[in-house]
């Protein structure tokens, strides 16, 4: 998607400060972070929103997963904790309509989650 | 798992308000609703955090998102938006030790997530 930038990040068109990537998902942090560690994870293929999954991206949604835990260990975060968040339109407040999801972490997360 | 209560509601040993049951994925709305729509979605088997997730569970984490997509459809949030939330330990604020999701919506969802 031309005027996607997480397709222009994912494709290295606009640059990030990655943490991982196998060519399926990319994880880098946010610019705008809410807590010592927060992490977008995308899928490098573009899907607008959660709406948007069909039931072949399964094991892609599930990948992201797999990530985060990795990239949690890796910062150090994976037994203190982590919140994974993913919003869908409007009142979620998703701002890219490319599917990511947040990873927060390094600090105790608050309840309600917005 | 003897002593989980959401392997008990997953049983039926429990009652919940149940929203979908494919014998996979389960989701009932949460008893402590922090929103309109507050549902919890969980795998039927016993899998205690986001860490003990393997490879081979990627698909099963991903039907989460496809039901909950479903879930949020029926409900009448889908287009308006809704916010999936799994946590993982204690900085999160995990209270139950079996893998599930919060999906939040009815109403607009604040930022940060906690």
């Amino acid at each position: 998607m031309d005027d996607c930038i997480f397709c222009k990040i994912a494709a290295g068109a606009i640059p990030a400060s990655i943490l991982y990537d196998d060519g399926a998902v990319l994880a880098f942090r946010d610019i705008n972070p809410e807590a010592p560690v927060h992490v977008l994870l995308i899928p490098h293929r573009h899907i607008a929103t959660l709406n948007d999954l069909e039931a072949a991206d399964a094991a892609l949604i599930g990948q992201l997963f797999l990530v985060a835990r990795r990239v949690a260990a890796e910062l150090g975060v994976a037994e203190s904790g982590y919140r994974t968040v993913i919003n869908c339109n409007r009142d979620a407040g998703q701002l890219v309509f490319h599917v990511h999801m947040h990873l927060l972490a390094g600090r105790e997360l608050g309840w309600p989650p917005g």
